[in-house]
């Protein structure tokens, strides 16, 4: 696959919520040409957002941003509902006209745009629409025959770093010898890996069927694991159906439990977030009925606490549970991947299989 | 609405899984002209299915059909991945020339058939697709204002009659002088009403909320109860997305458990059924963090049992859970639904609200 020299967009939104960008930037094969952001020009990208480790360069516009020879113009954030925000599209129109591919995990398909076919046609430039979703079947229980274990990550709510988390532990398993394949289920998991499905776009009928897919086609490369990226989170009223589809569409063998542990109340709704061992027991009693499958460990974010608080927030879910926690960010993977390893190299037999 | 007068086409399948063509002909406001199938052509509607209590001829085509002087053919099937057989074919294009609007709840949208488009237009006719759903937003919260109770059927599995009970209750209601609302949340529910939104159908990401738009609409004609067909069931591997959307989206004060009670395998799955009170367990395990909503009452479909045996099943269930339970169908709906009414008559607090 060609590399492509990205033009990050996310103006105003970098230092903040552009979790496309970010994601791309720390863990995708492509290059970084500039981030587009008016609210922090000036300054490089190591120094808005350290963690991202890039040295890429801010700038105000996409026509500034062309001097540093990008190939592509990526849309850097994952708005709610998926709109393309109106004062962006002259930027878009502006990177077409440049001779740029756009590349977008909106749920706004930027292809179907007349404005922006039109004007992609003129410049000969293609417009890649991360999201819009292949055709996939209904559910088949494909999934119950793979070989290789499968991972699943899943959370206490939206947001909270579960692709991260399954991206760190796939560089563990590399470093430890254990040929690990990702599964992307999302725009950004997308960008990053060059396949996958955006699950939260497709029909809903067909969104454990596409789940199934994913996990079949990682099978087909013979991995020793595979990691499932989250998506969502079982309680949360909007997303749970995506997550959900996850659940019983990768029919996984173990589940990694991701949380931020100081949130208290759900993205968006005033309501609550669950505790470790309510989220375990509700996940586990899903899961049991069809295929079980049981929390492994528990991954936490603890961004924004000193070093005491994390630790205290490790030891709090150590203790509340008695399972493996550990922030793969702040501490480096390699632990918890090591003792997260012996309960995930089993692979479960499923209760369900197809009769039809 | 106009009313409209239907040849129904289920050409093989009229007596044993034509669910869009029974639901119709039993509850919708439609008329019948002919059912089409030539397995069972030449007797009346009523002498192959008693059940749906209607005279009209079974025929052997479409083309036959045309003397009972329908206005539109209705697609009388709803098959798993829901594509037209090929050979249906013939008979859509030959309703088409004779005029027919033709009305569908297939997953294929007829009216983007090329080949169904160009004959539409040359005819003059117009092709309806039931299951293509408006563009909704994600979910709000905007259910949690809703003034009404909301009641929500869920179930043992698929196709266990969790849309004829509802139907069957909103009847008891009106008899009571309580006016409830149905919902309509799949193609035959939409058939029937004429409004509703195929939530199977709906992108994953804007499942809830399409379910939300839903009870939101209901409400505003002010009813005194709101009554919500189910879809899938919550173990169901492929369906359960579509059942957890409306479990969240609806915001419900009470579920109906709808049940088969013999059966043990989860329709075209090897995988077990729960008991009644594993399923009650579930369900509310699922809303409690959310929205919490109690199982007030079951409603088995005892067809094909005998009289003793039905009592039996029926006696079971009471036994089993302490809830009143009932075949609706079989003994009528009006004793479940003196029972069910003072649970459900209460709106329940949401502990969720919207912040954002």
């Amino acid at each position: 696959m060609t590399v492509r020299r990205y033009l990050v967009l996310a103006p105003g939104h970098f230092a903040d919520d552009a979790k496309t960008a970010h994601g791309v930037i720390r863990y995708g094969r492509d290059e970084i040409a500039a981030v587009v952001d008016p609210s922090c020009a000036g300054r490089s990208v190591r120094d808005v957002v350290p963690y991202l480790e890039c040295d890429a360069p801010v700038v105000a516009s996409v026509t500034e941003g062309l001097a540093q020879r990008p190939t592509a113009l990526l849309i850097g954030t994952a708005p709610v509902g998926g709109a393309l925000p109106p004062a962006w599209r002259s930027s878009v129109l502006d990177a077409i006209a440049a001779g740029l591919e756009i590349v977008s995990g909106l749920h706004e398909m930027l292809g179907d745009d007349a404005e922006f076919a039109e004007a992609a046609e003129r410049s000969g430039v293609r417009i890649t629409d991360l999201r819009k979703p292949p055709a996939t079947p209904v559910f088949t229980g494909a999934a119950y025959g793979v070989a290789a274990p499968v991972l699943l990550a899943v959370g206490n709510d939206c947001q909270v770093g579960k692709m991260t988390v399954v991206l760190e532990l796939a560089r563990a398993a590399a470093r430890a010898g254990v040929r690990a394949e990702f599964v992307p289920t999302g725009q950004t998991g997308i960008a990053i890996a060059g396949w996958g499905i955006a699950i939260d776009r497709v029909i809903s009928d067909f969104a454990s069927g596409a789940s199934e897919q994913l996990v079949c086609e990682a099978a087909r490369r013979n991995p020793d694991l595979i990691f499932v990226e989250g998506q969502g989170a079982i309680n949360h009223p909007a997303y749970a159906p995506v997550t959900l589809a996850l659940m019983y569409g990768c029919a996984p063998d173990a589940l990694l439990l991701v949380c931020d542990p100081v949130r208290e109340k759900l993205e968006g709704f005033d309501a609550r977030t669950m505790g470790y061992r309510e989220l375990i027991r509700l996940h586990e009693a899903i899961l049991a009925p069809v295929k079980p499958a049981a929390v492994v460990g528990i991954a936490l974010r603890t961004r924004g606490l000193d070093d005491s608080a994390a630790w205290a927030e490790i030891e709090r879910a150590r203790a509340e549970t008695l399972l493996p926690a550990d922030d793969v960010v702040r501490n480096g993977p390699d632990h918890l991947f090591g003792q997260i390893r012996p309960a995930v190299v089993k692979r479960q037999p499923a209760h369900a299989t197809v009769t039809a």
